[in-house]
């Protein structure tokens, strides 16, 4: 185990003026730091949260490993702008096509559009149109370079998939907030191998389509009937249905769940209500004891810490019974590691006894166990590459993602994600991403780049051109919805499909006319 | 069996000319009826493809029940014109209310929205209101009555699913062409139990939603796993999905399927397959010779006669290979009822040696002769109160129903129907209704109704919930697509939700604001 003092930890974080300040051009005091943040001794602030040293139970090979991938990724993105700015200057010039694609493709790795390099004589370069292209595309290379840095290895997903089973879980299901925040929350908040939770999507406000959740329930089932896959039908394990909140420890009346006000308590309500739902249609619309589990999870979207609510004996959970992540790094990060774990191995227990309330099964408790050591690595990983406390504590997403939500590429604060069939349903979800947005891109002169991605079944006849046509339909009510920021350049949509089989490569879709049948 | 000559049918056969010609006051010859009819020899016509006497193997009672039925429901929905003429009439008399109400009360069976009637004094009778709300109210009000006239007995509709099982079908799933003259499918043309084929959609150009059926197949398979039923998961019964597709025989280049061009072998096609696209995703989506049964059937919307495909032995269909039974009625209407059953037994093996292929499973065969059974009473009945040929060929619906259909009142063009869960992807369908609708309608002086209805299932909480502010948000997309017809009062929408428990009640939806989570 690595252990540090808490300057070394200091040394490392970048020099980043507490948000709303100016950088100081004198030594730094405690009282320059905002509320929650102290002086770090070496003039930067640093969260009050954070312990001195690396906490003992901390995974240092993965930590680094994603502090890499994280800078990779903002790199690439953040040299958009200053490449384009280049380019721009150049626009008169008389080799300016040829310029610019060297340029381009030296700083960005991919060539812009020709023609809109080419039209530039005539009035001026379309800087929305290049700017939305290049973002959708540094996302589509970085999605398509092989994973060195992020992925798991075949022998991660099955391990955990079989740890998940060991507890009695048969497949984990995970529904989280649309939000751009969580958009990390498998690869670095929960440490899961993604391909371990085939099933996880975002819903703006956690709330879930219930009726659509027992069909993929049914289906899971049915496979464990007819194929014995991934357990057999009688051998106890259960569906896990896993919902997740956010919330704002530092700005709560503000930065956290705007789908319900940056009312914590409204939001976790609200998933633990979807839970309620999901597993009493089951119970009641199939006979014989058919049941799920379920787990409600709290994100602090400042520091990346979890709260779980605890189940009961019986599964169920409250809003106030839970265990607080950060409370249990604080209470273990001095500690050695054979301390940290018992400490760790008590937490559970004793959260419900404090409210009165009966223990989670084994195998439950286990899992909860591993989520909370998972998720006290992400804690530190906060504190040394973030101060302990984000920046951005609130939107700084790079582009809105519609449709079925990328499996590649994950990162806080890289999309708000709008998970939706239809805009007529998603209108709402989507309003709120081009808000965002209006906030975040158009007042700064860039326009809102959005993603139309849908996932299609290779194995069903005709599921890949009904899948464009989808895309095709999106983009058409996407653009019909905005049409004032359509007219002037502010809407850059991208499509790509891609089959449903892991590892699949995304595939980008023409803006060709619809071939839809007509009546 | 009852046996009557020609003159007796045709005195049967209600007085209506030939479409687009005047009543003749001349004694009617040959030469007046329009190609296809004859001459019944007492002044009307009557379809030549009639026989002169009563099919042996026709279900009489059921046709004079269903017979009965018809025309009641006509009756009810044709009082409305006649009865808002007169109340039009009184709208500046003194005591209009009083009078409105009670004529329509002695009329309709109802009462007029009092709001419309009290403006009236202001400028006039907003008379497109008023019928736009008493044919969605009249139909309301004939799907709560008791189904006395047409509703299967639980006797009837058990004896039909023993049926399908003894055929080897655990359940029958069909989905037809959203036109409105299948409307009456399948009480008046299969003559099937509404209740021994729970699911049963209407799709414009049978163009049925393939992955959705993928995950109500699972979820009918995992119900046999759990819970035995229908039948145990060993029993070696299948999920037979019927498509069915139709054309026109007397204008098949106007009258056919809309959605293909009126082209009925790409009618055909289409559904085709749709049929093949299911039964390949459920053999490559579940291992272990997961299968499902196909059957593809064609309809003649000027007679109600069928075509059924007849599968291989394998299951394989073709365009080609068919029994037509306005064929077999004909063939048989003058036989013995033992004679006519005996060329029935033999038109399935006939039809696939005709065409050089194998003949179906006997299940499957047996379930095809049931079915051609049951239309020819439909052909005979079309002949005996229709004149072999509908007068309405054509268009003719009442209203327009949006969204899961209606289990209650059946009846040839009584609605076109369009299922669609959002107006985005459902926009197709809804434009050609209102084009209908526009010729029919509007073209008259008379508002487009259009019943708005959507299913809950009552074991999920929240669900009616949702489904009244999907109502809600599919009414305020239609609303937003026509804004013409809207702003001069051409649409009348009503909602009803309808839990999803068969005999459960309609139950209608206000108007209020939608109580959606905002972002």
């Amino acid at each position: 185990m690595d252990t540090r003092d808490r300057q070394k930890r200091m040394r490392k974080a970048s020099p980043v003026a507490p948000v709303g300040m100016a950088m100081p051009s004198w030594p730094q005091r405690v009282s320059f730091c905002v509320p929650g943040m102290v002086a770090d001794g070496n003039g930067g602030c640093v969260s009050a949260l954070c312990a001195a040293r690396t906490h003992p139970l901390v995974d240092q090979a993965s930590n680094e490993k994603l502090a890499k991938y994280e800078r990779m990724v903002q790199e690439r993105f953040d040299d958009i702008v200053p490449t384009l700015k280049r380019i721009s200057a150049l626009q008169h010039e008389t080799d300016f096509e040829t310029r610019a694609q060297q340029i381009a493709r030296e700083r960005l790795g991919f060539e812009l559009p020709a023609a809109v390099l080419a039209d530039a004589w005539v009035t001026t370069l379309d800087m929305r149109r290049l700017y939305g292209t290049s973002v959708l595309r540094t996302f589509l290379e970085l999605a398509r370079e092989t994973c060195t840095q992020t992925c798991d290895s075949d022998a991660e997903v099955e391990a955990m998939t079989r740890f998940f089973i060991e507890c009695g879980f048969h497949e984990v299901d995970v529904s989280a907030c649309a939000d751009g925040r969580l958009k990390g929350l498998l690869q670095y908040i929960l440490r899961l191998p993604q391909q371990a939770v085939p099933r996880h999507k975002s819903y703006a406000g956690t709330l879930f389509d219930v009726e659509l959740n027992v069909k993929q329930w049914a289906e899971t089932e049915l496979h464990r009937f007819r194929e014995g896959l991934p357990t057999l039908p009688d051998s106890g394990t259960r569906y896990l249905k896993i919902a997740v909140y956010h919330f704002s420890s530092s700005d709560p009346l503000h930065e956290g769940c705007a789908a319900h006000g940056s009312n914590d308590r409204e939001a976790a309500q609200a998933a633990l209500d979807r839970l309620h739902a999901f597993s009493t249609a089951i119970e009641n619309g199939f006979c014989c004891g058919a049941s799920v589990a379920t787990l409600l999870i709290g994100v602090d979207t400042d520091n990346d810490a979890i709260r779980v609510h605890i189940p009961d004996a019986l599964g169920d959970m409250s809003l106030d019974c839970y265990v607080d992540n950060i409370a249990l790094y604080q209470a273990t990060a001095e500690c050695a590691q054979s301390d940290a774990l018992w400490r760790l191995g008590a937490t559970v227990e004793e959260a419900a006894q404090q409210h009165g309330r009966s223990t989670p099964e084994t195998g439950m408790r286990r899992l909860i166990e591993r989520l909370l050591t998972h998720n006290l690595s992400q804690i530190d990983y906060v504190c040394t590459n973030h101060q302990g406390r984000y920046a951005d504590i609130g939107h700084a997403e790079r582009f809105i993602s519609i449709g079925d939500g990328f499996d590649k590429v994950h990162l806080r604060n890289l999309a708000y994600i709008g998970h939706m069939h239809t805009v007529e349903e998603g209108a709402a979800d989507l309003d709120v991403g081009i808000k965002i947005f209006t906030r975040l891109n158009v007042a700064r002169g860039l326009p809102v780049p959005i993603a139309i991605h849908y996932r299609y079944d290779g194995q069903v006849p005709g599921s890949r051109g009904r899948t464009v046509t989808r895309c095709r339909r999106v983009k058409a009510a996407i653009e019909a919805r905005y049409p004032d920021l359509m007219r002037a350049g502010w809407l850059v949509c991208g499509m790509t499909v891609q089959a449903k089989k892991p590892g699949s490569e995304l595939e980008t879709v023409a803006d060709n006319d619809m071939d839809r049948h007509g009546h």
